[in-house]
C-alpha cells in the first residue's frame, strides 16, 4: 500500500496559535485515495528544520504534501528549503512572475519586491497554480515518488491539492479508494462497545472506533475490490452485535452524520414535530437540533427553563411539583414535557432537568442526576440517568441521552 | 531555551478524521511556560512508528508529550510502545488497578477484562492520575528531561497536564514564562485588529493573535522581569488603539475568559437578570449563558421561538407584524426582546431572530442577515448586522453578537 506523509511548517502552528486543520483535510483526502497516511509533522520556520523534514519525509514515503511557508515575509522558507534538501538551486519562473504581477494589476495595488521571492522555484520542479491567492506551490516527481508544496491558507490549499496534485497523483497512483462504512452510535462508551464487537480479525476490513461527544463511531475499512455482499454481511453483523445503540449507518445506502440528524429524518418520515423544554442543558439541546439545516420543518420551539418560576409560567409545572419533589425530579420531568407537547401543539414533547454542576448537588441528587421526560400521542415516560465529567461534558452528555430517548421511541 | 515536542498517535488523527486539537493546546501551554516547541508529530496506531517516534523525539526535545493511545482496546498501543522505545518493561500497578475498579463499582458496572491492560505501565515510570476518565497517564523523568503519555480523550488530557505534568515541569525546568497577558476583543477581525494596532515593536514583549469563533484574543507576551509599569503602560496603549472591541483583559488584575463571562460578570455587579428570545440561533445562545457556573444567579430563561407560532404565543409578538415585516425584521427583533423581559420579569431581554442559512435567503434578507433587539430598563434598541459563512458559523457569529450588544450597554 503506497503511503503519504504530511508536513506542516510555521511558528503558528508549532506553538499552537493555530490549530492544524489543514493536516487533517489533506490527511482524509489520502486516506480516501488509499493511500496510507503514515505521518504528519509540524516544525517552526527554521530553514534547516524544513529541509531536514522534507529529507526525511521524502525518503520514507511516497507522497510527501507540505502546507505553509510560501509567502513573501522572511519567515516564508518552504522554497529555500526545498532546495537545499533536494539540491535544485532556486529559479525566477517567468510564468508564475507574469501571473503575479497581472494579479497585483487585477488588485489595482503595486507589487512589492518582497513578493518576488514567491517565484523562485526549485529548478526541476512544477509549478502548482494558484486560483486563490497569490503564491505558486511546486511539486518535485522524482522516482515515482512525489513531493509538493502547497501554500498554509487552507482554501488557497484545498484549491491547489484539489487542481493541481490529484492530477498528478491520478499519473502516479491510480486511487483504490476501498471503502468506509461507520457505525454511528450512542449511549455506550468504547470499551462497552469492544467488548460486545470482541475481536475483529477479517480479511476485506479493518474496524476502528473514534469517539465524540456522547458518541462513538465504530469505523470499518474495506480493501478495495471487497464485494457488496461481503460488506453488508459485515456490517449487519457488526450491527448486530452492538444493538441498540446504533442510531445509523453511514456509507451503506446513504449518509447519517449525527444523532440529531437522525431524528430528525425519523420525524420527517413520519410528519411528526418536536417541542423541548430544557433546564440543566440550558438551550444546548435546541442547539443540537436547530444545527440543521431545515430544522423549521420539525422542530417547533426550545423553552430554556433554568428558573423555577420559568417552569411554572412557561410549560405550566405546578409550583407544588417542584416545592414537594425539587426540581431535578420524575414528576418535574414528566410535567415539563407533557406541559410544552400541548403548549408547542406539538407531537413529541421532550424534556430535560438536572444537575450540571459544579454546585448545587447533594448526596441525594449528586452532580451528573438528570431526569428526563418524553411526552407523545400515547403517554408520557420517564428515565434518570447519572452522568459524569465537568460541567461542559454533564451538559453535552444530557442532551444526547435526551435525544437518543427519543430516536429509541421513534424506532 | 528547553524544547518541547508533542506526539499525537491514533489512527484517527493521521487520517485526518479527527482534528488534532490535543497538539494545538499542548503547544500554546508549553509555550507560555517558556519552553520552545519544536516539532509535532503524529502517528497511526503502529506500535513501531510509535515507538520510533518516541525515542527519536526524546533524543530531540528536553520534554516531550504524547496524547492518546491510553485506551483499553487492541488498537491502543502506546504503553507498550513506550516499554519498547525506553526498554522499560510493563508491570501491573497495583494502585491504578484498585482506583479503576473503584471507577468502575462507582459506576455500578462490571470492569471489563480488557481495561486491565490500562494499568499495565512502564517499569520506572511515575502514575499520571486520571481525574476524569479511566485510564492513568505515565511519565519518565530521565537526566532532567521529560516523557509524558496523556490520554487522547482532550478534556482527560488537559485535566491530567494540569494535574500531573505542570508539576513535574515546575520541579525540573522552572518556568520563565514572562508574563502573559490577553486582550479579549469581539466584533472586528483579526487584520481589522491589525490595522488598528499597527505595527507592534518593543524590546519588553511580543503581540500576537488567535482568533476564536467570534472572538480575537491579543496577547501579550512579556519577558520576565518587565516591570508591572511597563506592563500596564502597553496594556493600555493597546487597549486605546483597539478601541471598544475590547471586553475584557485577562492576566492584568484579573481573568477574563469569555465573553459569556463578561457579560455575566457585569450583570452580577448590577444585580440584574437576563430573559433570552432567540430564533436562528436556535439555543445557542442561552447555552453560551449556561455554560458559566453559577448562570442561574442571573440567567432567568431563554425562549427558542422557531417557528411564528411559538414568537406570537410564548413572546406576545404580534401575528400582524410578523405578516407585515417578516419574522427577521427589526419590529420582530423589538418585540420578541421585549416580550421576553416583560414575560420573565427579567432587567434585560436579549432577542435575536436572522436567517442562517443555507437556505431562506432572498435578495432582500440575503442569509446571515440577523436583527437583535434589546430591551431595558431605558427602552429596547436595535441593531441589524450582516454575517458572513455557513449555518455554525452565522449562528455562533449572531450569539457573540447579540451578546456583545448587551455588554456594550452596560459597560
Amino acid at each position: 500500500m503506497p503511503t503519504a506523509a504530511i508536513l506542516s511548517q510555521g511558528d503558528e502552528v508549532v506553538t499552537g496559535q493555530t490549530v492544524d486543520t489543514n493536516a487533517a483535510w489533506l490527511a482524509e483526502q489520502l486516506t480516501d485515495r488509499g493511500l496510507l497516511v503514515v505521518r504528519h509533522v509540524t516544525v517552526g520556520d527554521r530553514k534547516p528544520d524544513i529541509a531536514a523534514a522534507l529529507r526525511a519525509l521524502a525518503a520514507e514515503a511516497d507522497v510527501v504534501v507540505c502546507t505553509g511557508g510560501l509567502g513573501p515575509t522572511d519567515d516564508d522558507l518552504t522554497n529555500e528549503a526545498f532546495a537545499e534538501a533536494f539540491g535544485a538551486p532556486l529559479a525566477l519562473d517567468e510564468v508564475a512572475l507574469a501571473d503575479l504581477e497581472a494579479k497585483f494589476r487585477a488588485f489595482g495595488r503595486e507589487m512589492a519586491p518582497s513578493n518576488r521571492k514567491q517565484v523562485l522555484l526549485p529548478r526541476g520542479a512544477l509549478r502548482l497554480d494558484n486560483a486563490r491567492g497569490t503564491a505558486p506551490g511546486f511539486a518535485r516527481v522524482h522516482e515515482q515518488r512525489l513531493v509538493a508544496c502547497l501554500p498554509g491558507v487552507p482554501h488557497e490549499m484545498r484549491a491547489m491539492y484539489l487542481g493541481g496534485v490529484v492530477p498528478l497523483l491520478d499519473a502516479l497512483l491510480p486511487a483504490a479508494p476501498g471503502r468506509l462504512v461507520t457505525l454511528r452510535t450512542t449511549g455506550l462508551g468504547e470499551s462497552a462497545l469492544q467488548d460486545r464487537i470482541g475481536t475483529f480479525v477479517h480479511p476485506d476490513a479493518v474496524l476502528g472506533y473514534r469517539a465524540r461527544t456522547g458518541e462513538v463511531d465504530v469505523k470499518l475499512r474495506f480493501r478495495a475490490g471487497a464485494s457488496d455482499d461481503v460488506v453488508r454481511a459485515l456490517v449487519a453483523d457488526v450491527a448486530a452485535r452492538v444493538g441498540g445503540a446504533v442510531y445509523g449507518v453511514d456509507g451503506l445506502d446513504g449518509k447519517v452524520g449525527s444523532l440529531a440528524e437522525a431524528v430528525a429524518a425519523a420525524l420527517l418520515a413520519r410528519g411528526d414535530t418536536l417541542a423541548i423544554a430544557e433546564s440543566c442543558t440550558g438551550g444546548g439541546l435546541s442547539a443540537l437540533c436547530t444545527a440543521l439545516p431545515g430544522a423549521s420543518a420539525w422542530f417547533l420551539e426550545g423553552c430554556v427553563t433554568y428558573a423555577n418560576d420559568a417552569k411554572v409560567r412557561r410549560l405550566g409545572v405546578p409550583a407544588a411539583l417542584i416545592a414537594e419533589h425539587g426540581a431535578v425530579s420524575e414528576p418535574v420531568a414528566r410535567a415539563m414535557a407533557e406541559g410544552v407537547r400541548a403548549g408547542a401543539g406539538a407531537t413529541w414533547g421532550l424534556a430535560v432537568t438536572g444537575i450540571a454542576g459544579p454546585d448545587g448537588g447533594s448526596d441525594d441528587k449528586p452532580v451528573g442526576t438528570v431526569h428526563l421526560g418524553l411526552a407523545g400521542p400515547s403517554g408520557t415516560e420517564h428515565r434518570r440517568v447519572r452522568l459524569f465529567g465537568d460541567r461542559h461534558r454533564i451538559q453535552a452528555l444530557a442532551a444526547h441521552t435526551a435525544l437518543d430517548l427519543l430516536r429509541r421511541r421513534l424506532a
